[in-house]
């Protein structure tokens, strides 16, 4: 899999008084998707925390070209811009129809459960590959 | 002490579309407030928790009277209402200047990491008296 | 349609450090699965409020009887319990599975724009019966 | 003023189940600091809003160092970076003590009420003044 679309209804508790989306809702916006293709990956956030992978994020970019409002139906489109061993980059298109509203990326790293980076590729060389799609 | 007032000033991400506060942050506010009050009383929901006791919410009751705006300085009071030996209720009163703008109520529950509850007052004594201002 | 069963997958920006999702979540999937009953019923809030009627909240009641953990899928049933002349009651459900997680409350009143309430019924006939679905 | 510090103390809420903040909540951190600092400079968001001028956020990034904990006291350090005549970019240090936790910065223009960008310089140059300090 190489991308992955995540839809997504926006809410109206997401919206503030400008009668736009909240700029800090796309960040959660993309963790859902991010996590939903994982899962289709194969292995949930979930049971990467149970065999003890934490993914905390390091570094966020998000570039706001057109307002959302409440009520839109927007895709989320996520893709892997880098794998590392023991870092992971996802890259993120927001669009609703052929607009593209938000573009951003994430960047995340591998620890354990007390937060030390490790190589996941090392370590964990299956979650590595089934996360990687090799 | 019989009561707390937590201070706190409406930010911009807390209102929606309506131009007001959206009605789940007050919710919150009533967290920020009892965890003070807690703090103050000697002993803060950090502390609780090192110490093996969690507080789940299981029971919320708030009534929005007057709609509170971006930039509001508002006082939230919170006390105790009720301390029983596996449970706590706090009220609280937000209000702007005199008029009062919500009331509400949280019910907790005291239990161990396993969410099993327990009795605070028979187990950990100490830490009851602390909360109960006795 | 009597009531409505609205899906949602618990988010993890929705946990918290308890490991379950954190109380004040709930408040938004109860609007949420509101809003979306209301759509079903042929008129959304956005079409509401463009008719000039919005519907702030001014009671929540909630009662959380099991934890809900990140991943979870869960179902909001929602359902209209009193609708007067100037407010409307639901009331909700989360289940996930076959097992009552929580049930709650919400009281809206019907305002103008400028957040004076009317009556729905006398003013605007055919929306009032169209979300009481007679 | 070159700068302002914004005090908060980390909220129960702002944590997720890996036991510290969600990345999202600093994003909201930065807009409480960058409006303080404007009402500190002479005009606040709300007022600003008022005169028409409205500064919806056109990017964001977020490098995240340290992990912040429940009940942490940190001060987000704020200042404008690049103010033009349409943009406004404010970067952010946020720090525990002297430990630097995460920087960032935000761009926004300034809009209308229709969203159309325009030379706050030219059309509102007393507003542009207090803002830049000059």
């Amino acid at each position: 899999m190489k991308s992955y679309q995540y839809q997504h209804r926006v809410q109206y508790y997401e919206t503030d008084q400008m009668g736009i989306v909240h700029h800090s809702n796309y960040i959660k916006w993309f963790e859902s998707a991010r996590n939903e293709y994982l899962r289709k990956q194969g292995i949930s956030c979930q049971e990467l925390e149970e065999l003890g992978v934490l993914l905390p994020v390091i570094d966020v970019n998000c570039s706001y070209r057109q307002r959302t409002y409440y009520d839109d139906l927007v895709l989320i489109k996520v893709f892997i811009k880098e794998l590392r061993r023991v870092t992971i980059t996802f890259a993120y298109e927001i669009k609703k129809g052929e607009e593209l509203l938000v573009a951003g990326s994430t960047k995340q790293s591998f620890v354990n459960k007390d937060f030390k980076p490790f190589s996941l590729q090392r370590e964990k060389p299956q979650i590595w590959k089934m996360i990687s799609n090799e």
